[in-house]
């Protein structure tokens, strides 16, 4: 089995196989990928873009033109495919996106799908620690390609340091379900299947959205392409390159750090609990049964639980 | 002000005022929030019913005819309409559902809209309480219509006795992009818009879809709908009392009760967590400043915040 140490200096020197094992150390949750993250986190380089926007958008094709593009300029390029696991069977059942197989072969683009199975920070966790192992092995950038566009997706998207939100026309007249506060999210707005009727009247409802965004606030450029014919998409990498030059990363790298502390509190707060659910109630399957037998709600378990805690707390600061 | 005891009580004796107040109080998190829903956990009545699905697909529509399909047969409806919060400005802003006005001045409906700010367990943990609070009140069903299909926009639906996926032609070739994984979570899978084209296509490819899933697994329910016209929605009637009468409801009910203390337990987390980066950092503030000076990683607070708790669970153990 090949050490921690291993894989921590494996990443450095640009080890397929030392990514992939950190990746699958990070996705299980394994003893040692706290210490693998904790060294990797200052190493990382360059910059990651993430890509959200409702299925359909096209989002796929237009990763694929990226990784060619990149890949044209000699960046070595990682993507990561955000899967949403199916919640019935656990597996991630988005797997493999056809039209970026043409990469598959390049050595220099390496193509990872997240599922949130096994990870205690879910989906955004899994995401999370898989973008920072590939950008310490110097991919750059670092393509985080979500699937729809919700609340977790939105959350996985702004841990990148440039975030792109793919429109397309054809929503037909609910157009207006996504709202401003959707737009928001975009560092850049991509309006694709640019060649599609329509296209004028999103770009007329997506400036006008963002006449309502509060004057301090920066506002997303607005692009249009066309991802399957390959048009508008210098335009998207002037628009990257300008945020790529100036302190936007260098502000979203910051934000993204304590972002990142957020969703460890998280995770350890699930390790809290279960502690807590044992010294309590001698376990979760216990407490599920009181549940279910309608004894106690779990409002009433989890307060009991938070009691305990403070008097533990309590305890330990009394001595 | 009102005392929680007034709060509780009102809620039996379905007060307007009494329902606004407890709402508005778990959304602040309140400190008598959990006290209000442990008392009102076991009175709930009722069923719940999920809409979700991917912007355009007419689910305001569709929520608005339900509402007057179940005012005629003398229902009192509860309606929470899940707006995810702009991640900027914090506010929610995809507030008033046009198509819902209607029913606004009727007092035997309760229309409110959900953003996640201010709770601990975010969106899914706002609407979650807040649908114990209508059902303890006496509404049934309650609806709980999400924005978009993502991971979370799914937890929220799944908390529901009964879940409605909606979808639409019209996404184009790209209909794949919706997978088995999100197909599963539909009780009923409802094919709106379906006067049209591309209805026959999009069934096609849902039943394929279905095909996919395990055996022991209960396939979901297709129904073709025109929420504009009303076609189609006795089908859905009919589909929705079919899995009232039946054990799906009961079963749901104890799943829910399950993830809501999975959501508790979380949102306790948050509050350990807190009071550890205390203990060990003097605060998240001086935490976040080691971070951003580059002096620890997020990963190395996270393993100090979880070496502390071992031994603060140790000492108390041991004594």
């Amino acid at each position: 089995m090949i050490s921690t140490t291993d894989i921590i200096r494996g990443i450095g020197e640009g080890s397929t196989r030392a990514i992939a094992k950190a990746l699958s150390r990070v996705e299980n949750g394994s003893p040692d990928s706290t210490t693998i993250l904790d060294k990797l986190f200052s190493r990382q380089q360059g910059f990651s873009i993430g890509i959200t926007g409702p299925p359909g958008a096209g989002k796929s094709t237009l990763v694929n033109r990226m990784i060619t593009r990149y890949r044209s300029s000699d960046n070595t390029v990682g993507v990561i495919a955000v899967d949403p696991s199916s919640p019935f069977t656990g597996g991630a059942l988005l797997g493999d996106r056809i039209r970026m197989q043409s990469h598959a072969t390049d050595p220099k683009v390496f193509i990872r799908s997240m599922g949130s199975r096994g990870h205690l920070g879910g989906l955004s966790g899994a995401t999370r620690d898989a973008s920072v192992i590939l950008s310490a092995a110097g991919f750059s950038p670092v393509l985080i390609e979500t699937v729809g566009v919700g609340q977790a997706e939105v959350e996985v998207a702004e841990l990148a340091d440039i975030t792109l939100l793919v429109l397309v026309p054809g929503l037909g007249d609910d157009v207006q379900s996504m709202k401003a506060g959707i737009m928001e999210i975009g560092d850049i707005i991509v309006l694709n299947k640019a060649d599609r009727n329509g296209i004028d009247q999103l770009e007329s409802y997506v400036r006008a959205s963002l006449e309502f965004m509060p004057p301090h606030q920066r506002k997303p450029e607005v692009v249009r392409t066309s991802a399957v014919t390959g048009g508008g998409l210098e335009d998207l990498w002037n628009a990257i390159n300008g945020l790529v030059s100036e302190q936007t990363v260098k502000d979203r790298k910051s934000r993204s750090a304590v972002k990142t502390l957020d969703g460890i509190l998280k995770e350890n707060g699930i390790v809290f609990s279960k502690k807590l659910l044992e010294l309590e109630y001698n376990g979760r399957k216990a407490a599920e049964e009181l549940i279910l037998a309608g004894r106690l709600s779990p409002y009433a378990i989890g307060k009991q639980l938070l009691k305990r805690a403070e008097r533990i707390f309590e305890d330990h600061g009394s001595k």
